[in-house]
């Protein structure tokens, strides 16, 4: 079977391991029976090694039972960029070899049910882990809105950007990401209600700058450029600038000219959210009634 | 002038110091021009000192500039129970001394804009400080949610309660509060998708139970007598069961049950949300539109 599933940028700024969205860029794979074991991938990732250790073979064997399987991967998502390419490859490649719940199979492999979710769901979703199960809800998202992303050249480890994250933190701080996140959730839903700060955050950015100096001259830019909010994409390296729409050209615009000015190799991107999520044989992924998990809603 | 405010229950379980819904239960204020200052208090509160200390009178002289006023209140929320009824009395108070932003005036005397906010905009609403200014937004609310309350006779004072909370927290338990929250935003707007986890807490709630040893049995019963999901109301004392509209009735009756069983004075209340906020001269209570800041948004 072919499946396909978007990026997804994940945090949000104050959303930390929570939100995510959808983007429109794509990974598809298709799976099929085979005599023995062959991993194929074009675009994004095809430097990776197409053994056992690839991880569409490890996600399909791990769905079909064993590995005479033709895998074949062509991916538009940049690796290791902070866009989910995992739980996007995790998820397209679930489905198209037949589980019957990819959230949950890209959840586990990822480790990241928010990005998971916004690759099965679409559009924009919150995210937990409720007794070892990821469960994940839509939340409504402003069809106006753009996301313009920075994406550095130099990819920085999911691992690393975490080891950068403190054990502990001030309670306030706890507090303040979640009263950003309220004025953000609002913000995503209804534009003219987005104002800056809502990105604002306390638990993970400003420890992961020293592993990307340059990040905070960058989203000064994006935001003197007509961004609404702009924050980190996922775990980085991946910068992200929320528009409105007929902005969003301009702000792609600047933000090529302010990666060249900070000498950062990389490219600038505009995307449109992805509203449809996971696909399979070119139909939207619908949830086999019993084997979702009780309490996975999907709006 | 006159105007009214309805009661508020913040924090919600996961959203500390950010969540915060209006309940239909409400302080009316009347502030007239006298020849000296007068405080006259009928239902709830009326046992506090009406003299210039009483939060009318502060509040009302704050925004006229002089205390040759005739202030009457009539109340029906409990004082000190972790019903916004500070938040109440000064949203209301300021609007009938005719104060362009009553959010403001009262998110400054009782130092919590989410149960300002709720007061003044009614319904659910998210709310932070940004840059000394209280901003709030308002999120969607499934008008089939209805709100049991136990409301213990013991009041239990905001300072107490938040000299519980520890000064640091694991960084897994704030990212533990934002999933929550993500998932009770959403069971907010749909009560179909509100689920029991998603007012569990990390932040406040386990730290603040022995101040209130009965909490965790009342709370567990709420949810066995068919509340949906259950929290704290504010910094408590009181109690929250979070229902489908057609079975309050059944769990407020629960309700009185357990508070006897627990040997806790007091008394449970089925409340619906209020949806219009603040009224002045019986209508909902508009911004002046150049008294808004520019961040408050209001749906």
């Amino acid at each position: 079977m072919r499946a396909r599933a978007p990026a997804s940028s994940a945090n949000l700024g104050p959303g930390f391991d929570t939100l995510a969205v959808a983007l429109d860029l794509h990974i598809e794979v298709e799976v099929e029976l085979a005599d023995r074991l062959s991993v194929r991938t074009t675009g994004e990732g095809a430097e990776l090694a197409t053994d056992a250790s690839h991880l569409a073979a490890r996600v399909a064997m791990g769905v079909i039972g064993h590995d005479r399987l033709s895998i074949t991967v062509s991916s538009a998502v940049p690796v290791g960029r902070g866009l989910g390419s995992s739980a996007a490859l995790a998820a397209a490649t679930a489905a198209a070899a037949g589980a019957p719940d990819p959230l949950a199979v890209a959840a586990e492999a990822d480790g990241h049910p928010e990005n998971a979710a916004a690759s099965v769901m679409g559009g924009l979703v919150a995210a937990a882990i409720i007794r070892g199960q990821p469960t994940a809800v839509g939340l409504p998202l402003d069809p106006g809105l753009s996301f313009v992303v920075l994406v550095p050249e130099r990819p920085l480890p999911t691992a690393t950007a975490r080891q950068a994250l403190p054990p502990v933190v001030p309670h306030a701080d706890a507090a303040f990401n979640l009263g950003r996140m309220g004025l953000l959730v609002a913000g995503l839903a209804d534009h003219r209600m987005l104002v800056r700060e809502a990105t604002e955050d306390r638990l993970h950015q400003a420890a992961r700058s020293p592993l990307f100096p340059e990040a905070s001259q960058l989203l000064s830019g994006l935001l003197d450029a007509g961004a609404r909010a702009v924050c980190w994409s996922g775990a980085g390296p991946s910068l992200l600038g929320i528009c409105d729409q007929g902005l969003a050209t301009e702000v792609r615009d600047a933000g090529e000219t302010l990666l060249a000015e900070a000498g950062v190799a990389g490219r600038a991107i505009a995307l449109r959210p992805d509203i449809t999520g996971l696909t399979v044989g070119g139909q939207p992924w619908q949830p086999r009634q019993s084997a979702q998990p009780a309490p996975l809603g999907q709006q």
